[in-house]
């Protein structure tokens, strides 16, 4: 007989319910005993093949089963695939929020627009604040991210800690604030951690991400070698740093400033009630008002960096936009880097803007907000952690930063690349990958949540790529005979006015099908639909080579 | 009164069908009086915007209007952007095709695939080889370029002579044949060139592109460190160097070769036939015969280094492949750079991979076919043209083209960036965009050839995002009787057996329609149609927030 082992005690379990394998929708339970807890409830923007869908959240099935047990929802930062879920999320199970104070800020506005803000506990946090949630404690320390307030945690559980990076970089020189409290992670260390989960978003880079602080001398260069040109910079709206170094340079170099684009609006705004970000008096103008000034004592901060068709820069560049137009003169300085998938976007404003005869400027102008390599052996040297479970980025990210786990001393055995769904249990014992619990992509289509399922998309993919052809026969179910059909309508098939001729001889495919068949009762209809719609099928395949939805309709006509 | 200039004589046209603002559907012609030539007939890929279109290929109303002139078409090389139109073009206007040996080979295989071979005239013509054509003669240069038998035309016509690089670099150590003849671009320099139309597509790199043979060392190296591994190499199925490469450095270090994938296979086989590859006997096997040798000796070079999801490399990793799986012990190189667009997709399949437990490598082991800033430099410096015409790119790509010729001495007046349509009117003493010509693009859907417009492709948009909602009505047109219906139909909307409530509802909205109506009659069906149009939008929208394409259809049932 094999020698078992038994645990003594209950384990910690950790269950990532989105965000591995992929960029966007972080959600991860934490479980001891009766206590959950989540940390992020992030979205993801749907892929290409999700026709129709406006975003993505994760299944919370696990979540619902265990819903007495759930005591609250820990938030790392606010970006929209930390926070993005939140309001689909808490409709389906309300619990309390904590997260820093910018970051509940913007998962106000969200609760708002929602109607949720009355309904929702929400506590805010300082840096070095720990929070009780049932059986864990969880303490919010100080990062630097391209978005203010980030946060990483220490969870404290009775099987031990757990640090959790959040979406993180190394800034020595933050333009705001503090430089991530490495000493607290040192601390940490030293009581002794059991697991460090740490973003692998840039693991596949050698080196350090460069500090925000080093564009300003960028960004004042750009002013002073174009004194002639109105300058036009595109980032992230969320980036308020970002935003803070464009508007010292605007005003070192005594010019105007329109910030533009509806979400840039949203979190500047949420940034200057919170005192965030200080802008000097007068210098913030309205669109409207750039009138007044020459183009060349202005600037405009615009959303769009992303080449999102309906963002500020592309109406500006496509000459869609209200009230801006770009063209000659004007200088365009992208100041971010294409998020994969968006080359081709973005690729297309730049030829836009550069045929309205502006220039663009976009090597140069960027930094990261995630760690690179030497930034996450840092953590790792510092932490010291029993276990690595990288988080945060598609397999190849993960898959490097194991590698850079391994290099500062991790054994092999205790890095964990574990996927959405796993309940990997751990304690100073032992660590393994337990079981699987219900995960997936659901699917957020206007006011539908996982109303839109696979059949749907589906049938969404198949319409958009030939379009459907609706065949209509109407008969009278006593009789079985036909009064009126067979007719042809179709969509997105072909330009019905140029192919009368398919549709004509379509009809008569489904008249032969009639004809031939032995019987039009009522007890057939289902067979008569089924031969009708291979017949046509069979017949525009051969005629057209596409293959439309092909929709037979029976309408029953009692005379 | 201003002074006008009057021209002594014709112009030489030179008007692009297609291929400026874009990357692929290159064809440009070239009309001189009663003589008109075309140089290449490429497509374009179709863009996600474009749903179910199976390629692109530029609108030849002008070619059709002056069908009497057209004297030939000339090809510079056998990529899908040069020669993936010629079906569909020679349907429509048939003329003889010029081009070298291996391009024409693959033009042969493309016009036996639509039945159009016996009815096509076809000259093979050598380096150093001149073709008349009416008014023109057409000489062939040697160039260098990812794929053999590339060439660049000198274009002799009364107003002078144009030289078109086609698609080139510069490689004095090139795997098969002789490097560009550079020689014979100073000579045609010499004797004075009125325009050069050179490929932009490097341009906005400095430097020199690296010879293709720099890689043998880099594939060497990665047998010597992967000699327990089986190596799967993926790459662009038409460039035969880097395939005769792979499998030179598989010979010596003992190794089977398979290629795999539909169009390597036409590719090599052509290769072959025409003596372009010379691969050492029993070194290529069957995929078949793997499993006769050890994994470590044996290499794989495939298709779907851009992430094609049906292409061979894709299935290897998604497990759908009839006949091999990736899996652990497993290195797969990309001797390839991501086109821009596919990125996403080529890390999708890397990500697979990795998680399938193979290696996965992908810097270092390609070389662009594009020349960068330098090689553009010195076509310049070899030919000394009076205007500069940038071919071959983008927007942007032109643009910083323009930037080139400049800083080697091209007046700016001299430089054009013309685009598709564009009448360029050029003889020595001046050069003037003078017209326009109809162009665009033309959709190819299955056997279609511009039957898909714009409508189609809005309504197969509609349709992908939100699906169809068809309510169907039967009245008897004397009476105004409605015998049957409303009914409601939707595919690709909701999951219609989740969502009854919304059907009944719906039917009811219709059914309200119907009964407020003042008339059900025949004369009122269009505004009928109309209302339910809009009511049921309304519903929709208020219940879904969704906007389907509604199709309301009234069948006439006469008893």
């Amino acid at each position: 007989m094999k020698k078992r082992k038994f645990n003594i005690g209950p384990k910690l379990k950790i269950i990532p319910l989105g965000g591995l394998e992929q960029i966007g929708m972080n959600m991860t339970a934490f479980c001891y005993e009766d206590s959950i807890f989540v940390v992020d409830c992030g979205l993801a923007f749907p892929t290409e093949d999700m026709f129709g869908i406006d975003c993505v959240i994760p299944d919370i099935t696990y979540l619902l089963e265990n819903r007495d047990k759930v005591k609250g929802l820990v938030i790392t930062h606010g970006h929209e695939d930390h926070i993005g879920a939140i309001p689909y999320v808490l409709q389906q199970i309300n619990m309390p929020i904590f997260a820093t104070r910018l970051t509940m800020g913007l998962i106000e506005h969200k609760l708002e627009e929602h109607g949720l803000k009355d309904m929702v506990k929400r506590k805010v946090v300082s840096f070095g604040q720990t929070v009780s949630l049932g059986k864990f404690s969880v303490e919010f320390i100080k990062t630097n991210h391209s978005i203010v307030d980030a946060a990483a945690l220490a969870i404290y559980s009775p099987a031990g800690i757990v640090v959790h990076t959040g979406d993180f970089k190394v800034d020595y020189t933050p333009v705001y604030g503090d430089s991530i409290d490495l000493p607290r992670f040192a601390e940490i260390g030293r009581k002794g951690v059991l697991a460090l989960m740490c973003d692998s978003t840039n693991a596949e880079r050698s080196g350090f991400t460069p500090s925000e602080r080093t564009l300003r001398p960028i960004f004042d260069g750009i002013f002073r070698d174009h004194e002639k040109n109105r300058l036009i910079f595109a980032t992230f709206a969320s980036n308020v740093d970002r935003v803070r170094q464009i508007i010292n340079s605007a005003h070192e170099f005594g010019r105007k400033v329109v910030i533009e684009g509806r979400s840039m609006v949203n979190v500047i705004n949420t940034a200057l009630d919170l005192d965030y970000i200080q802008i000097p008096d007068g210098i913030l103008i309205d669109v409207g008002e750039l009138k007044n000034y020459p183009p060349e004592k202005t600037v405009i901060i615009t959303t769009g960096s992303q080449g999102e068709s309906m963002a500020a820069l592309s109406r500006m560049a496509e000459k869609t936009h209200k009230k801006l137009v770009i063209g000659p003169g004007d200088v365009v300085i992208f100041s971010s880097h294409p998020i994969p998938g968006n080359e081709k976007a973005v690729t297309k404003v730049i030829n836009q803007l550069l045929m309205n005869g502006a220039d663009v400027i976009f090597q140069d102008t960027h930094v990261s907000g995630h760690a690179c390599g030497e930034e996450i052996k840092l953590i790792y040297t510092l932490v010291r952690p029993k276990y690595a479970i990288p988080v945060h980025g598609e397999y190849k990210h993960l898959k490097a930063h194991a590698k850079l786990a391994e290099e500062v001393g991790v054994p092999k055995e205790n890095i964990f690349l574990i996927e959405s769904g796993d309940v990997l249990e751990i304690d100073n014992e032992e660590a393994r990958v337990a079981g699987k619990v219900q995960t997936g992509d659901v699917f957020v289509d206007g006011l539908g949540i996982g109303d839109v399922g696979n059949t749907v998309i589906r049938d969404r993919q198949r319409l958009s790529e030939d379009g459907i052809l609706v065949a209509i026969i109407c008969i009278e179910p006593d009789s079985g005979q036909v009064v009126s059909g067979p007719d042809i309508i179709s969509r997105g098939f072909v330009y019905i006015r140029e192919a009368e001729e398919i549709v004509e001889e379509a009809k008569q495919v489904a008249q032969d099908v009639l004809d031939n068949a032995l019987s039009t009762e009522k007890s057939e209809w289902i067979r008569l639909k089924n031969s009708i719609k291979e017949a046509l099928g069979e017949y525009v395949w051969r005629k057209t080579r596409r293959r439309p939805m092909i929709l037979p309709v029976i309408m029953e006509v009692s005379i």
